[in-house]
C-alpha cells in the first residue's frame, strides 16, 4: 500500500500536477481555446483528449447543459453564476453543437456559426493530426467569390462560391479545369470553404507543387422534393405499399436539372474554364 | 354610448378585426417573417410598425425576454413552453439583437447571425420606405471576393471582401476607380456585404444606369491601442491631466499604415484598378 501511494505521487511530480487532477475529475486540464472562436473569446476550448468545454453565464438558469455529438452533458454552476462543463472526447476535426439552456436549444454566444443540420450553429474545431493540412499560411491565396446568378429553370436567383486558385487574375489567357464540389445533408452552399476550408487545402497543395491549380464551383444540392410526396402523411411513408429507399425516387432530379442547364453554363460564362468534359468533375460529402 | 360602440363596430369590421386587437393589445397583428431568418423559420417577424416579435421554446426557463435597441422586453410563456413577445417599434432597417434566457445573453437559434458589437449575433430587417434601393434583384450581378493577403507591416494574415462590378471579367484591359468602404465601431469586414448590402446596391445602380462601376475593397480597420495605453487604468483616464478625447489620440495610425503600405499596393497589383489619388476615394460608417 506505501508502494502504490509512492508510485502515484512519483507519476504526479512526473506529469507536472496533471496527474492528480485526472484521478480525481478524468479530465485533462490542458484546454486551449478552440480555432472557431469568436474574436478574442477564451470558450469554447478543447483538451488534447477531444473534450469540448463551453462556458456560459446564466445566473438564473435551472441547467445548463453542452449538446454534442447526440448526447447532452451537465454543466456545473459557479459563484459568479457561470455555467462550465465539458463532453467526452470527440473525434478529431469539426463538429456542430448547442447549448440547452432550461430547454432552449441556442447556439453558444462566444463560437462563430456554420450552416449545418439544416440551422446556422455553433461549431467547434478539435484539433487533427492533418491539422497542417488546412492551416491558413503565408502561401499565395486565391480568391473565394460569391456569385450571385438567375436560374431559368427555377426562375429564381440563386448563389453559389466559387474559388479561383492563386495567379486567376494575372493570366486572362489561361483556362483551368473545374471541379463541381458538393456539401453534405443538411448543410448549403457556405459549408465547403467555412467549416470545409476546401480554399485553404487547395492553397497549401498548390503552394507544396502537389496540385494543379483548378477552379471549385460550390453549390447548394438541397432540393425539396415534388409537392405530392412532400405531403405524403407519415403514415403513407410508413406503409409497405411504397418501397422505402432512401434517397427517395427523383430526389436528386431538381439539382441535377439546375447543374445541367443553369450553374455549368453560367460558371463556363463567366470563368475561364476548359469547357469540356474531360475537364470537368464532381465529387461530394455524403449526399454531395 | 351607443353610438360609441356602434363606431367601434364599424371601425372592427373595416380594417377586417385587426382594430379590436389593436384596442386589446396595442399591437397590429400583421407580422411577417423577418427577410433576415434562417432558411424556412417563421420567426423572428415584423409588423407594419416596425415592430420585432420573437418566438422560442424553453419549457424549463423562468423568464425570457428580447434585448433589442439598448431595451430588454419580457416574452410571455404558452402551454407548449414556448415564449413569445415583441418589442416597440423599431427604426427602419437593419437591428442586432439578442435573447435573453434566464440571465444568459444568446443569439436567437432562428435569425441569421452578422458581426456586430464585437461579436457575431442575431439581426433583423425592418423593411424600408426604400428597401427597393438595396433589393436583390434579377439584374447583372458582380461578385464579392473574399481576399486574403499577407500584412508586411503586422507580419500577419488579414482579409478583406472586395466587390468586383457585373463584366469585370469579361473586359481584360478595362481599369476601375476604387472606394475603400469602412465599417462601423464594433463591426468588421464582413459588415458591408453582410448587413449593408453594399454589393446588392451598387448591382442595381449600375444596372440603373445611376452608377459607374467601380470596385469596393472592404477591409477590417478595428485597431487596438498601443499596450501602454490599453494597460492605463479607468481611473487614470478619468483624470483631468490627460485630455479626455475620442477617439484617443493615435487610435487610427495602425490602420492607416496597414491601408497605406499593405492593403492599398495589394489592391493595385491583384485587381485593376486605376491606380492613382484621382479614381481612389475612402467613405464609412461611423468610425470608418
Amino acid at each position: 500500500m506505501k508502494k502504490q501511494i509512492l508510485m502515484l505521487l512519483i507519476a504526479a511530480m512526473m506529469t507536472g500536477g496533471n496527474f492528480t487532477i485526472l484521478a480525481q475529475t478524468g479530465v485533462i486540464e490542458d484546454f486551449q481555446p478552440s480555432s472557431a472562436n469568436q474574436p478574442g473569446k477564451e470558450y469554447p476550448q478543447v483538451n488534447s483528449e477531444g473534450r469540448v468545454r463551453v462556458k456560459i453565464s446564466a445566473p438564473d438558469a435551472k441547467y445548463v447543459q453542452l449538446d454534442i455529438g447526440a448526447v447532452k452533458y451537465d454543466l456545473t454552476k459557479d459563484a459568479e453564476g457561470s455555467w462550465m462543463g465539458e463532453s467526452a472526447p470527440q473525434d478529431e476535426g469539426f463538429h456542430y453543437y448547442q447549448l440547452n439552456i432550461d430547454g432552449a436549444s441556442v447556439p453558444d454566444p462566444n463560437s462563430l456559426y456554420f450552416y449545418g443540420a439544416g440551422r446556422w450553429g455553433s461549431g467547434i474545431e478539435v484539433p487533427a493530426g492533418d491539422q497542417e493540412f488546412y492551416a491558413l499560411k503565408n502561401v499565395p491565396h486565391g480568391q473565394v467569390r460569391e456569385q450571385i446568378y438567375f436560374s431559368e429553370s427555377n426562375s429564381t436567383l440563386r448563389r453559389c462560391f466559387v474559388y479561383t486558385p492563386p495567379g486567376y487574375d494575372q493570366d486572362p489567357e489561361k483556362r483551368y479545369p473545374v471541379l463541381y464540389l458538393q456539401h453534405g445533408g443538411g448543410e448549403d452552399e457556405t459549408g465547403w470553404s467555412n467549416q470545409g476550408k476546401a480554399n485553404l487545402i487547395m492553397d497549401n497543395l498548390i503552394a507544396e507543387g502537389r496540385s494543379v491549380p483548378f477552379i471549385i464551383v460550390m453549390d447548394n444540392g438541397t432540393w425539396r422534393m415534388p409537392e405530392r410526396d412532400r405531403q405524403a402523411p407519415r403514415e403513407t411513408a410508413q406503409n409497405e405499399d411504397r418501397p422505402r429507399t432512401w434517397p427517395p425516387q427523383g430526389w436528386a432530379d431538381g439539382f441535377m436539372k439546375t447543374l445541367l442547364e443553369d450553374i455549368i453554363p453560367m460558371i463556363d460564362n463567366n470563368y475561364r474554364t476548359l469547357a469540356d468534359p474531360q475537364h470537368r468533375a464532381m465529387a461530394g460529402l455524403s449526399m454531395g
